[in-house]
This record gives structure tokens, C-alpha cells and sequence, in this order.
């Protein structure tokens, strides 16, 4: 609507060397440090480097600590680390990283099949693992996982989430985001729920995952936009997929969230061209044709 | 936002037979009534069935008068036919339509290689051209293309846009529509063109005709529903491409618009599984994978 004031500025995380390469076939550990090396020099500030899971649940992240030892880092990027638990804490803490987010999904089902343990138990190790984080002197946040929908239980009400993370901030979590993990997200849900979590936590800094499995990727994004949301993951080329519909598209494209970002006249400090060649680079390094629209399309103007 | 009153009701005009065929390599007769016939099935209530243009410039329209006399017209729904000038006009009332769209590119640059003529040219016809359809029984839509920017000349001004909209009213066309021909529209763009539209003619009928070359089709969507925009083009399974960008995705996919309506509680009349089949049907008849999310991903919960 023409009377919203959307945010000047917002900060990408660009998550596809973790959630888009753990959802492709596994590529070698140089291919993935050269993916991370290639984004760090597209102005993007923000890189989820890898994730510290058991090697036998992602084999695609076995090699993280290799990964990250190999990194040229910028010191004007911040890198960061997905753990599921406090052993990937432990781990993640010894590689160096400061920056870490733990992920809990909302639906117990998905948690279940997703890291074999009960919402509930992840939630009871939150308060030691962000001790543990916070006494390493770094920082936590919380991902609230299927927050905008389950493929085993479908709806996940906003009570839920708010539940999960009441329970993070408990816990002393520093930031919140949600994914939405199967792409079941469409506008009027985002508001939904970003508006009660506002309501509830209003000094919680707040970022949104979205996928785009259903194509509506970035009409959440611009929903959210309309709410001041400034804070928003994105994989390069739309890099990844969706373990629960082979052949479905995973997040959605950084250089998409890009070109959709600079048109509204919003700063990302990122270069869309650099992006795109990076997206390109994504494409070679996994070997398939990616989802990304504007890695296809290329410029507005010939 | 949460304010907003969406439409309760949304018309979908299924244009994959035309835009999306028009842009894809040529198939047989049989297999374009074989889809027209499947998507009259599906409970959309309008389908853009032919274009009638030159078979030189578009020689996947060739057998438009063919196509039309061996599709088995349902009575529920209202097919439409698409021209160019004022001969195309007579050759699709000559095949029987009464409902006809005559389009016209805001970008003189554009319209010159589109239809070999300047805007100015396509405009001085309209009014005989609107003459020829009533006085047959007919009503016309004048379609503007090249609404929210030229591949050629980039930006299109706001005010350029409705001088041919002034123009069509003039001549007596009986509604409206906006085509986002290559896919440069992102939503605040979309605002302001249907802010300033409403605001000059608030009485005409406007429908809005997005492309997802670069992703924000559905984003686009989703700021006109804002808006009570409850008209809108879509082709299934997302059939077309973009003659200016080769791979590049064409109209937003007809299935992944109706999961957003339906989603939001916005009734179409369509029945998602069978416009899913229908894009099944699509993607073999045109023997390549579609860009449609929705027909990858498939329903939200297994």
C-alpha cells in the first residue's frame, strides 16, 4: 500500500552454502570453501557457512570443520554455524565460530524426523547451550522451524511458535528467526504471525527463512517488508531443494530477494551482478540448472 | 497488513494456450484443443483460447481457426481471443468470438517490434476497431503491455501508460488489463500504476497479466489484491518463457496463483488438483520441465 513505510535498509544472510548445498548432492570440500570465498566478495555481510550436524544424518556437512578452517574470511562478513544440539554447540564453539543459531521446529513430528528428539527435549537444552555460547562470548539465536506449516501435521498454530519461543528468550537467545521449511507460508500467515510475535517480544530482533516450494517466496517477503521486517535468509541461485518433494525448489534466490530489494529502492550493500555471477558459480559447482529467475532472465533492460 | 479487505472472490483468465503456447516451439492441433479442453475442466471460467496474428510473426498461432472449431465449448466457461489490429479482429469474429482483447505496448519501441507499428499507429485503429466488435455483439479489452517497463526502453512512465489508456476509453473499449511482458513489475511499482488507474477511471474493469521472469510475480499479486485488484492472467503450469530472455520463465503458473487464493481464502472457482493435471498435461505436450513450483512441490502436507 502506498502509505507503508518499508524499512531504508535490510541485512540478507545468504544461507546456501549450508541449506542450499545440504539439500544437493554432496560436492567436495574445495568447491564449497570456493562458493563461501565467491559470496564474500558480492557485499553480502552476512554467510551461514555450515552446519554442525551428525555426519551420518547430513553427510553433505561432514567436512565443516575442514570447510571452515579453509575459508579465506573477510573480516566484513559475519560467518555463522547452524547447530541442532549441544554437541554441535560444543563443536561449532571449538571450530571458532561465534555466531551460532540453533534450530527447533514448532511441529514435534518434524522435530522428530528432523533431529530425533522431541521439541520439548530441544527446548530443555537451550538454556545450557546458550550458557554455553554466551560464556564463549558469543551469540545465539533461535530458528523456529515448520513455523508457518508441517508436511506431517499441516497448520502450526501461532500459539506454538510463540510457545517455542517464549521458551528461547527464556533461555537467553539474543535473536529469533522462522523458517518456513516446506514453503507453506503465504502472506496473510507471515503477518499473522510476525504481528504476535511483536506483540509479545517487541525488542526481539526477528528474521524470516522463507522457501519458495510453492512460489510464494517473495510475495512473504513482501508482506513482511510491509510489517518493517529487515532481516531475511536467501540461498544464491536458489540453491537447495525440499527434502519432502524431490525436485521442488528450496529457498528462495538471493539475487531474486536482490533485484526485488534494489527496485523497492532498498539497501542490501550487496552487488547484483556479483550475486548473479555467483549464482552462476552455484550452478557449475552442483551441476544442475538452478530455480533462480533472475539468474535465467538476467538485467531488466537489454 | 492486517486491515486490508482482500477480495472475497477472484477471476483467473487461463492464458497458457495462447501466451504460453505463442512462446514455446510449435505443437500439433490436436494437442492445443486437447489442453484447451482439459482446462475447461478445471473450473477456471475464462480462457484465453487463440491469437489471431500474422502466421509469419507468430507461427504457433497458425491454426487458430482450426484450434477454435474443434475445441468443445463449455458453456460455463467464456473463451477469448487476443489481436493485434484490426484485421486479426475480423478474423476472430469471423471464427465465432464475441469476447476479444486487442493489445497495444505503452513502449512505441516495444509495439514497433512486437507488431511492426508505432503505439501511436496500434491507437488511431482502436476506435474503428471497437466500432467492428459491438457492432458484432462483442465487447473488447484493450491490453497494454509493456506496463511496468520495456525490455528496450526501460522505465515506462505512469503517465505514458494511462495517455493510452485515455486513449482506449475514448474509443469505447470495455475493460481493461495490464501485461507485465517481460517481468520487470515488482509490488510498489504495481501500486502506484493501479493507484493512478483507479484514481482517472475508477468505473473501468482492470485485470492485471504478470510475468515471473524475474520471480515477483506472485509478490505483484499480492500487493494488487491490496489493492481489491480481483482479476488476474495466469498461465498453467507456468507454460510460456520470455522472447527477450531465452530460459527465462513466462506468465505466473496458473496453480501457484490458486494455491495463494485459496490459501488466503480468496475463492477462484478452480479445483487445484485438477489445474495441477492439467499442468501434467501441459509439460508433456510441450515435452520439457515447467517452471511451475506448485506442480513440483505438489499438496502442503503428505
Amino acid at each position: 500500500m502506498s502509505d507503508v513505510a518499508f524499512p531504508a535498509k535490510v541485512s540478507v544472510r545468504e544461507v546456501g552454502p549450508r541449506d542450499g548445498l545440504q539439500n544437493e548432492d554432496p560436492i567436495s570440500t574445495a568447491a564449497k570453501v570456493e562458493l563461501i570465498d565467491a559470496l564474500g566478495k558480492t557485499g553480502v555481510r552476512r554467510i551461514e557457512a555450515v552446519s554442525f550436524v551428525h555426519p551420518k544424518a547430513i553427510p553433505q556437512m561432514a567436512d565443516a570443520d575442514e570447510v571452515w578452517s579453509r575459508v579465506v574470511r573477510d573480516p566484513a562478513v559475519r560467518y555463522s554455524a547452524l547447530v541442532p544440539n549441544l554437541r554441535g554447540a560444543e563443536r561449532a564453539l571449538a571450530a571458532g565460530f561465534t555466531e551460532l543459531e540453533v534450530v527447533v521446529s514448532a511441529s514435534d513430528t518434524h522435530n522428530r524426523r528432523n533431529i530425533n528428539r522431541s521439541t520439548e527435549e530441544s527446548l530443555g537444552e537451550l538454556p545450557e547451550l546458550s550458557t554455553l555460547v554466551h560464556a564463549a562470548g558469543g551469540t545465539l539465536q533461535l530458528i523456529v522451524s515448520t513455523a508457518w506449516g508441517c508436511p506431517y501435521e499441516g497448520d502450526v498454530p501461532v500459539d506454538r511458535v510463540l510457545w517455542v519461543v517464549e521458551r528461547g528468550v527464556a533461555a537467553g537467545v539474543d535473536s529469533l528467526a522462522y523458517g518456513d521449511t516446506t514453503g507453506m507460508a503465504t502472506p496473510p500467515r507471515v503477518t499473522r504471525l510476525v504481528e504476535a510475535t511483536r506483540s509479545a517480544h517487541p525488542e526481539l530482533p526477528l528474521g524470516l527463512h522463507f522457501h519458495n516450494t510453492r512460489g510464494t517466496g517473495l510475495a512473504n517477503v513482501y508482506a513482511a517488508l510491509e510489517l518493517g521486517v529487515d532481516d531475511f535468509d536467501a540461498s544464491v541461485g536458489g540453491l537447495g531443494g525440499c527434502p519432502y518433494a524431490p525436485g521442488a525448489s528450496g529457498n528462495i534466490a538471493t539475487e531474486e530477494l536482490v533485484y526485488l530489494l534494489e527496485d523497492m529502492g532498498i539497501d542490501t550493500g550487496i552487488d547484483l551482478p556479483a550475486m548473479i555471477e555467483a549464482a552462476g558459480l552455484a550452478e557449475r559447482l552442483v551441476g544442475r540448472k538452478l530455480d533462480s529467475q533472475v539468474l535465467r532472465a538476467g538485467p531488466a533492460v537489454r
